[in-house]
Parts: structure tokens; sequence; C-alpha cells
């Protein structure tokens, strides 16, 4: 797509200066910016970068001084970085303009589905799901029977949703994200080896949930997963049966919780770190990537380690495990004095 | 799908005491039900959620005593645990009462399937790939050239087999599985880049195998990746090339495995353990979460630790570990005292 | 497919001796090989297992002495090894051997397809794709609006490639690869929850690039996360947005890199490796598995722990640490004679 100075300070309000016809067709950092190129200027210490930058147009703030570029076209606005913001929104929203059931897609007889809804070719919806308003449902997608689907939900190629899970509004699931596969439940039996316990729980997602790439949330053993208001998952993060986390709390990529475990609201969570079953972590806690969690943590904890202590105490006793060796020594030379 | 409770009592062998026409839609444990819940009481210290729950029917044994609620109509029966077990089963099979090769799935004309077998929609069974009896493949699935799948086997949303692939009878792959891609085999060359080694053996899974969502297994660079009767894989696990993993052990999720190691029957490990290639792990060995294992492992060891040793060994080393400031302390006070 | 010994020998330009109707069907290793099975046999350690092999077919080389099976039939070569990797290679192109688009693809018209490309039943082509010559996209993979794929490549099942990707020549994705989906970029707002910052920037992956199964790559938040020709990456891998990883640089399975870091080229780097944002990591560094990387890293270095340092330096603190408690128990024996 390509737009004109000219169109989008129409858009942000702004006002041109330069060359109200020049064209461009994607966005860049001002340092890297080339010809064909929209970027923003809002901070005094890039300005610097207006005797090198290639953009071709420039969306500036008012209190910004700066020398236009020969080959650029400036776009004068109150706030850019506000401006630029809304051209963000603006352009990440033309992904979702397609509406309607495209002809390879199969929804079942049964199912539901919203006004200004779209379902891609290749895509799946079982019998007696509902899905909202506004829904965008990418190709290969698979919801299975029964579940619902929130307005406002984007739907990445690739994901699957397993039978009679909840979505609630404005949730985005990322390609190959699984929803409601069974919990990792078996019991030892008489033979030596294991009986599956059946998975008959679900899976509830509430509203404004974003869930990275491949990551997997496993229904309940029975009653409900449960992945509160807010929360925001990164990539390959795994969520076990029975899990429930808080309100706003945020995972990094691939870390794992087991299952049963609850975990508190505007919770930090770092990459790569694992969190044992059945255990109750607070709100507010922080825990630095690579933890592993093995007992309860307290409201407002910060942790780190495998298994985890206080991350100050953590970096301590870190700074003299670096210097173990030299500790040794000294242990050696004061036992070789004490036996003199 | 909706019950009543003197359906339930027929199936189950039970005797109704209040409404036979109660009905029910759902499973829950006692102390969360609520209406419209089936549930279960089988032990004295849960009969104190009679006053609180809101199920509509309770399987309850026939040694227990309690109070039936007001809203509530008791099923008894000799053992409510196992009758609830048996309603479990029952309605997890309700998942896989679809057969046949539904319209938009492609099966090759070369392609063997066995009775009653399901194809669902947007599902690609290749050339000279053979299906056992009820097994039932979810749509968006695809099993490459000259496979073979077991009878019972349960192949859900997405999953992925490449070529060659062999597996055992009542198999449960979860979405996301990927069997068979390629071993991470290159050797540098004198361009100072990689040759891939091409990777022409295959994967084969043994009975009773249930591998969880999103796991990857890679097929062996020559002869077979091999994964034993019984073994039970989590999520997010990575098994590397010509792996071979014994009966019935159990893998937590995000484990990993690299290329050629042999792993022994009854092993249990922990979520998030990286194990390296080219060594032999025993049988029962049990490993903690996160630890890693860079050498050979005699039968019924318990490792933990990166890179791991025993267990208990290790709990002894964190403990010092976590009070090593002050043990450094101690020290620099002994060399003090030394050279005064 | 079967071969005789005669096809193969002149296909590798050998000398039969034997059986020249002798039938293969797979290939093994000298030691496990059974009837059916082509080997080969290159240095003389394995002339052994001509006593037990059951392979109908023996690649051996000029050089090696060693008497024929009864049941084998031999194929005199200068290099075995040689031979055999070009039968290999054979083996593994005809894997992709079909053209077309099946009919059950969807290509959109403003698509363009290079000669000789196969798009496999259920995959979907978005608008203004470019596709390359001799490119293999197996089924139900997606490739996103504006996304190009350079020569050669080869897209196996289930792959999703989200808009304005930019792929090289010979590179090769294996299933469940995730090219493209947001990165985890968000701020936290006035109202105590996550503004998500719109990810508009895209990925680019130069020639030769490698990527296993399950393995996630997030597009910039602005501009572009680059992978460098020669790449090599396993399986369950997550690459943040911005990242930058330079040539030839290889990663093992489930290591994961945090948003806007730096890889120099020619790096090793070990399976469940965690490296934070925003750092810069130099040329021909090794890091050992399980290590946390949290600073820069010069070139030519190798780290190991979490937090990573210098690997001789780990092991050695690393031995200490194991004998913490005895070495407390020195100190406690020094306590006591000094209070003595």
């Amino acid at each position: 797509m390509e737009f004109s100075a000219i169109q989008i300070a129409t858009l942000i309000n702004g006002k041109v200066e330069g060359n109200p016809d020049a064209k461009v067709s994607k966005l860049a950092k001002i340092e890297e910016a080339g010809a064909g190129s929209l970027t923003f200027l809002s901070h005094p210490k890039y300005v610097e970068y207006l005797k090198t930058t290639g953009a071709s147009v420039i969306i500036i703030s008012d209190e910004i001084a700066g020398e236009k570029p020969a080959n650029s076209t400036f776009i004068r606005v109150k706030d850019s970085r506000m401006a630029f913001s809304i051209l963000l929104d603006a352009y990440h929203k033309q992904q979702f303009s397609k509406t309607g059931v495209e002809q390879n897609a199969v929804v079942a007889k049964t199912a539901k589905l919203g006004q200004n809804v779209y379902v891609g070719s290749f895509s799946y919806i079982g019998e007696n799901v509902s899905i909202g308003n506004n829904v965008h449902i990418f190709p290969n997608a698979y919801i299975g029977d029964n579940s619902k689907i929130g307005d406002g939900c984007i739907i990445y190629p690739g994901v699957k949703i397993y039978f009679d899970s909840v979505i609630g509004k404005n949730c985005k699931f990322h390609s190959g994200v699984i929803i409601g596969s069974d919990g990792f439940g078996f019991v030892p039996n008489s033979e030596n080896n294991y009986h599956k316990m059946p998975q008959v729980g679900n899976v509830v997602i509430e509203d404004n949930v974003e869930i990275g790439s491949n990551t997997t949330i496993d229904r309940a053993t029975m009653g409900s997963t449960i992945i509160r208001k807010g929360v925001k998952l990164d990539n390959l993060i795994q969520i076990g049966h029975n899990v429930e986390i808080g309100e706003n709390t945020v995972i990094a990529a691939q870390a794992g919780v087991a299952g049963s475990t609850k975990i508190g609201r505007d919770c930090m969570i770092g990459g790569q770190v694992g969190i044992i079953g059945h255990i109750t972590i607070g709100n507010g806690v922080k825990i630095a990537a690579q933890s592993g969690i093995g007992n309860d943590v307290p409201d407002g904890a910060t942790l780190q380690g495998s298994p985890a202590f206080d991350h100050f105490e953590y970096k301590k006793s870190y700074v003299v495990f670096r210097r173990l060796p030299e500790l040794k020594k000294t242990i050696h030379d004061l036992e070789g004095n004490k036996s003199k």
C-alpha cells in the first residue's frame, strides 16, 4: 500500500512542509529509513539523523527545531509520537479488513457467527461453537465443538482450540497456539504402567489476553484452567491443567507452569522459568529468567535461582560462587596454618 | 449434552434418592459445583461440602453418611469414585464418535484405511499410508507417505507426521505434535559453513504412547528414533534424532533430549530437563526439573542440578550455596584472626 | 521403493560382487541392517560386522579387505562413504518430486509462482506473495500477504509465515515453524494494564537457513528481525523481535533469544540457553547448554552458567560447589579451633 504525505497529514491533522505528493509504503526508524519510508522525530537527540536519513516523509513535533532534508517532506504535528502511534494502529488494522466465510472453510450448521466475522480457508468451526462480532479467524485454524469466542478476537493461522473452551473479548492468539489439550494426568496402576485420567474440564480465557506462537494451555482435569483478563503470554510457554493466572500477569517465552498452580495478578515472570505444580504465587511477584519455583511465593517477592530465593540474596551467593576456587584455597591455607 | 439422574443411575447401576429427572450438563468438583453440575462424594472429609455445594446430582458411596441437600439428587452406588470414573470415560469417548472421511479431506488412492476410521476436513493422508481400525484423525492433520498408524490411535487437530513413520496402537498425539522432522545434523565443511547430513531414518513409536501438544520428535539420521510402549511425553518436549526412550518412561513439559541418547524404562524426568546427546540413562532413573545431564546415568539414580549429580548431595550443596556470603565472612574473620 | 544392486552400482559407478538382482528398499547401519537393507562399509573397524549383518547389499571401499557374507551382495567403489552420501541425497530428493498446485490449495490471484513449484493441499498463498523456482510447499502451510520465498526453499507441512516476510534461497522450514508473529511488546499504561505496541516490522531470512520444528521467530516492532545466511536453528527455539543472528551461527533446541539482541557469526549456542534482550554477542562465541546470558559477550568467548561466565572458571567453581558441605564443615572445625 502506498500513501502520499497529504493523505497522511489529513489523517493525523498535520501540516505539510515540502512535497505533498511524496509517497511512502513502509515505516522505519529515522536512523534506518530509506527512500519510500515514513518515520517520525519527537526527541531533540535524534535531530542529528536529519542529516543522514533517507526517509521520504518525516512526522515531526512542532517543538523540534531541525532543518528539512532536501529529499524529505515534513508533516508538522503537536505530538509526533502520538501521531505515529495512530498511524501504526491504522496500518495494523488493515491486516484485518476481510470479512465473511471463505469458500474452503467448514462451519458446522449449529455454529453461530456474529457480525463482521472472517473465517479463512481451511479453518474448521465445530458444532455449537459461538463466535462473537468482529472476530478474525485466519486460515488453517480449528475451533472445537461447544467453544465460545468473544467479540473482537484475532485467531492467527493454525491456532487449535479444543472443545468446550471459553474465550473472552479482544484476545489475540498467535499461530500454533494450542488451547485445551489434555492435561498430563497419569496414575501408576498395578500392571506397572500408567492409567490415563480423563481430562473433562476446559479452558477459560478472559478478555484482552494475548498468547504468543506455539504456546500450549492444557484443559483442566475437572473444572477450568483459567487465564484472567489482561494476561500476556509470550511464545512457547506451557500452562498445565487447572492452572490459574491472575489479571495482567506477564510471562516471557519458554516458561512453564505445572498443574494446579495459582499465580496472582500483576506478576512478571521471566523467560524459561519453571514453576512446580500445586503451589500458590502471590500478587506482584517478579521472577528472574531461568529460575525454578518449588514453593509458595508471598505477594511482592522478587526471586532468582533454581530453586529460587530472594534475588538480592541469590546475586550475593552467586558472586561468592564465582570465587569458590580461591575461597577453597584460602580455607586450605588456613588449615595448613592450623595444623602447623 | 444433557443427562438426567435416572439415565446416569442406569449407566452406573445406582439408586436415585431425590428427583430422577434432575438434569446435568457438566462435571465438577463438589466444592466448585453449581446448578446443572454432576459431582461425586467418596471420602468422609468432603461431607461438609454437602452444606454448600450447588451440584444438581451427586454420586455418593453407600458407606458415606451425609444429608442430601434440598436442591440436589443423590445417586447411591457401592464405590462412587469408580462409578464417576466410568462416567468420565463415557464422556471422554463421546468426543470420538465420528466416522468416515470428511468431504474436504485428501486421502491418497494408495492409502489403506481400517474400519471405523474418521478423517477430518483438511487432513491429508499420503501415498501408501496404512491406517488401522478405530483411528480418529481430527481436521488439519498431515500423515506423510508410507507411514503406518495402529488401531485406536487419536490424532488431534494439526498433528504433522512425516513420511515413513511407524506408530503403534492406541497412541494419542495432541495438537501441534511433529513426528519425523529432520534431525539436527550438520557437518562443518571447507567453506566454513555447514553441510546438511541427509536424515534418511524414521521414527518408530510403540503402543500406548501419549504425546503432548507441540512436542517434536526428530527422525533418525539412519535407523530409527524409538519411543517404547507406554511412554508419556508432556507438551513442548524435544526428542532428537536416533534417541531411544524405554517403556513407561514419563517426561514432563519442555524437557529436551539430544541426539543418539538412550533412556531406560520407568524413568521420571522433570520439566525443562536437558539431556546431552550420545549418552545412556539407566532404568528407573529420576531427574529433578531443570537439571542438565551430561554423562551416563546408572539404574535407579535420582539426580538434580546443572550439571546434575545425586539429588540429596545437590540439596546439601545448595543449602550451603544460599549461605555463601556469611561463609565467606567467616573465612575472612578466620584469616584476620590468623594474621593477627 | 525398491532398487536392485545393479541399479545402484550404475548410479555410483561401482562393481557388483554377488547377485546383481539383489533388492533393497531401505538404508541402515551395517550393525543394524536386516534383509532388504542397503548399507556401506568404509572403515576397517566395522569389518567384523560382516559376520553378523543381514544387509542384502553392501557398498564397500576398494581398500577394505573383508569376506562377502553368503546372503549379501557387494558393490565395490573407490570411496564407499562418498558413494553412500550420493545415494542419500538421491533418496532425500525423491521426497520433493511433486510439482504443481494441488486442487485443494488456495493461491491468491496476485501471487506469483516460479517454475517447478509445488503447493500442497490446504496450503494458502496470500496476496502479492512471490514464490521462486523449485520451491516445495507441503500441505497445510500458510504464506501471508506480500511475503517473498526464494528459489529452492522447502516449506514443510503446517509452517505459518506471516505477512511481509522475506525468505532467501534454499531455506528449509520444518513443520510448525512460525515466522513473523508479533513481538512481545507491551507498555504499562495509566490504568494498570498493558498497551500493545503495534508490531509493524517484518522478518528477513537470508539464504541456506534451516529452521527446526515448532521454532518461532517474531517480526520486528519496526525494521526487521534478521537471520543471516547459513544459520541453523534446531527445534522449539524462540527468537524475539528485532533480533539479528549472524552468518553460520548454530543454535540447539529450546534456546531463546529475547528482543533486540544481536548475535555474531559462527557462534555455537547450546540447548535451552536463554539470552536476555538488548545485548550484543560477538563472533565465534560458544555457550554451554542451559546457560543464561545477561550481558554483552566479546568475540571468541566460551561461557557457561546462569548467569554465565567463562566455562573453565564455571567448571572450577562447580567442582567446589559439589563439595560445599565438607568445605563448610572444615570452616566450622577451623572456627572451633580458633575459639578454643
